[in-house]
């Protein structure tokens, strides 16, 4: 190879591998990397294989980093943490002032931060880039989001706009996010929003199933007839396709084989966390990370349900009489209103982080790089995109015209059908907490009074008042324990004359 | 003073003040330092009008270190944090190998273990002590949760023995919790068990108040009438007397005036970030906190409750008929029942961490030193630790014989009341968090099957199966889209002869 290529990627597993093979399709040559040399070797034979790609492999760093055109940028895509240190620290000793490093991976904003601060000093630039839309997206077109250095992100811009999933009348999903780690931290909320969004259809499935009991057909049925509407999404649609497949180790669907544990990697634990951490209420994202929790203690809940059903309570009860195409309406309906709950808090999360940090975030142009390419990618993004092309100040998702009119048409069925999934014994954690986020912001009074009472009672916190300025405190155990504390004086005063 | 004290307190706010006080009464003479000396003279001016208790006041932090006696014990009570480090700096420069300080403050566990290790280097002991009450408990008697050094700890135990609340049958409330900073690890998880109770508390008053329509007289009765029986707790009581409480600026009650805002000082935040750390479910405690969190966004609610109430969506709608007796009877038993499953949530978040520690905290008798002093003292610890007595290796409360028992005979109430309050448009969120924990917990299969099937679809993060051990992949897509699949390998084909 004499021309040197225009892009390296470092770290060849399937999300490395795939967008390597990405960018050599859209055009741009690129030099690939891996510390184990059988995943480069296989990554030369699939560029081969899928269209003689103009990809070039290297079994060392020093010729790797060599072959790449200056000022030379490396794709990292290895596992977040120490990998991604370990990495830098192979490929940095042969880079040069300007070159840049661009992390793909789900890592902690805080380390890409630290990091851009250390690759300064060798003069070198910093991306740390959240890529989603796993091994489908890395290949034919996965969303975006670089943040660190502009002046990095603008020498490979055309690349980027080339290699992203490309939506009609949006454009490439991938845009600058902003400074420091706000790309990571931007991919954290999204994969929270995405642990929401799965929740609550595993929810909607759960109703249906268990209450209305749909088969798995006519589960797909309606799963497939919902991508047609407002719920359109890649999640939806994968759910359809789920429920269409058999078991080939033995009778019956496949999905009913498959145990109720769920895995997680780290991103959804850090979402609820850093909510905690701004004071923003997330109750829906955090009711699927419990449900994460609480799925994979199996075996508590086996014993569980055990003591539960000897004392009378069965798995579900056998609910009030359904009328099925009512049900399967009013879920429809309690999952979207749900599901806008759960962006609302996502996003919210995304602003004051933004103000925290003085990154200055777009939430539209969030919204608009998120409808294609990725995990959560959905018709439903572009209504939010157009809440904040509206009022790019929106306080909450909830109050922006469109939605509110939204949920007020979908109130009723969504009560009804978290009413009737709490009286059949099957708990719609997920849609309940965004149900009580929805009534608990829509309310100008709420009973958080008492507890500030209380609060001011047992530890002379003071309160304010809804009818005049200032902050107050009152003696409210002495005013209402009168007479128990003239006796307590009157004690007190007769100790002081011994 | 010729003879040496006994014991040092520094930090003379609100809880260093009246511990102080509270040691000196129970007959241990102690020497007490502030930075700003007012502080100290007004401490030594109450000593002296509250029994001439033995109280001796310095202004210097040399003179107060050198008049206790050696091996000498200092209980600090500043701001946790910065305040703390300052304090340890100031004092530990007089002190000598084999002395001990003690931080009574609600301090990050961590930071108690970093200075434990600092301090063991100055030949110094250290205790990371939580102490609940309030100002009442630290003048009366508080709840404390002395953790780190077991030696310091022994050397004090005859102090805080005496200092603590007393309980008839269940002595002192008062132990050694564990090494490091379980002391105060278990203190913030009380604070967070706090946050929960006065939430499900303040969401049986909005749903009396709202739904039931009981005038402040009535929830005064309800309150008062319910700290009879199995809810009788510190909390309950101080709520009914708040009710009692009339106005001194305007007509009526003085909670109506009190603004819906709640203020918080990080224990809360800290017990949900740590539960989601160590895959704990603590929904009602995360609901609590989100509770907070909205409180605090008054105009945005204000804001919202005009959006809402222009479609058509008022505060509380006309809920159906409501026998006032019966709702007050299902407020309590649901009010009960989402307590237990909150201190199941907070106790089990507990173990995670022993054993990620090695701390190997006992269950029961933490129970047991809350039953007094503390802010959640209640009958109803009694229950806690007899189940942990009977069983210390218990999974969870909820599958306590005793506990699954109350729980079923509540169930039906406890269900009624949160439907109510969803169909009036109150949405208790604590409570609804519980219920959903309950259901989910004593359900052997949960819909996690299809959130697992979706992550193996997208992201080939495989699944086990029900019935045959093993790691399994499906290529989901592959399989349910043969068709389409069939097409792109004939294009693919087709790019190969190229």
């Amino acid at each position: 190879m004499a021309t040197p290529t225009r892009i390296g990627l470092a770290g060849l597993a399937v999300m490395g591998q795939n967008l390597a093979l990405n960018i050599a399709e859209k055009g741009f040559p690129i030099s690939v990397y891996n510390r184990s040399t059988n995943k480069v070797d296989e990554t030369v034979e699939r560029a081969k294989n899928e269209g003689n790609l103009p990809l070039f492999g290297f079994h060392d760093p020093k010729s790797f980093v060599q072959s790449i055109l200056k000022p030379r940028v490396i794709i990292i895509l290895v596992k977040a943490g120490a990998p991604v240190d370990q990495t830098i620290k192979t490929l940095s000793v042969y880079m040069e002032k300007g070159d840049c490093i661009i992390d793909g991976g789900n890592e902690w904003y805080e380390n890409t931060e630290r990091r851009e601060v250390a690759m300064a000093e060798l003069g070198l630039l910093y991306l740390g880039m959240g890529v989603s839309g796993g091994e489908e997206g890395a290949r034919h077109g996965p969303s975006m989001m670089p943040g660190g250095s502009f002046e990095a992100y603008k020498y490979i811009e055309d690349i980027l706009l080339k290699v992203a999933a490309q939506v009609p009348d949006s454009g490439p999903c991938v845009t600058y996010i902003g400074k420091g780690g706000s790309g990571n931290f931007v991919k954290m909320v999204h994969n929270g929003i995405e642990y929401g969004d799965m929740q609550l259809i595993a929810e909607a499935y759960d109703v249906l199933k268990s209450v209305g009991k749909l088969s798995n057909e006519e589960l797909h049925q309606v799963f497939a007839e919902w991508n047609k509407g407002e719920l359109l999404s890649f999640l939806i649609e994968i759910t359809a396709d789920i429920f269409t497949i058999k078991d080939d180790k033995a009778d019956g669907h496949l999905v009913d084989k498959v145990l109720d544990k769920t895995g997680m990697k780290g991103t959804g634990k850090w979402t609820v966390q850093q909510a905690a951490d701004l004071s923003v209420a997330a109750p829906t994202i955090e009711a699927s990370l419990d449900s994460r929790f609480l799925s994979g203690l199996k075996d508590e809940r086996t014993q569980a349900a055990k003591v539960f059903k000897a004392a009378g309570v069965s798995d579900i009860f056998t609910a009030e009489a359904v009328d099925k195409q009512q049900l399967i309406d009013d879920v429809r309906q309690a999952l979207y209103a749900s599901k806008i709950c759960s962006y609302a808090q996502g996003m919210n999360l995304i602003r004051a982080k933004s103000i925290e940090k003085g990154w200055d975030l777009k939430l539209g142009e969030l919204a608009r790089i998120w409808k294609g390419g990725c995990i959560i990618r959905a018709i439903f993004l572009d209504r939010i995109k157009k809440a904040y092309d509206r009022n790019p100040d929106l306080a909450n998702l909830l109050v922006d015209p469109e939605f509110a009119k939204e949920i007020v048409e979908r109130q009723s069925a969504w009560r009804r059908v978290v009413c009737l999934a709490i009286n059949s014994g099957t708990s719609t954690p997920g849609m309940s907490a965004s149900l009580a986020y929805f009534d608990s912001y829509r309310r100008e009074s709420l009973p958080a009074n008492l507890v500030q009472a209380q609060r001011d009672y047992f530890g002379a916190h003071t309160y304010e008042r809804i009818d005049m300025p200032g902050s107050f405190h009152t003696e409210w155990f002495k005013i209402a324990n009168q007479s128990k504390i003239l006796i307590q004086d009157f004690i007190s005063f007769l100790s002081k004359l011994r």
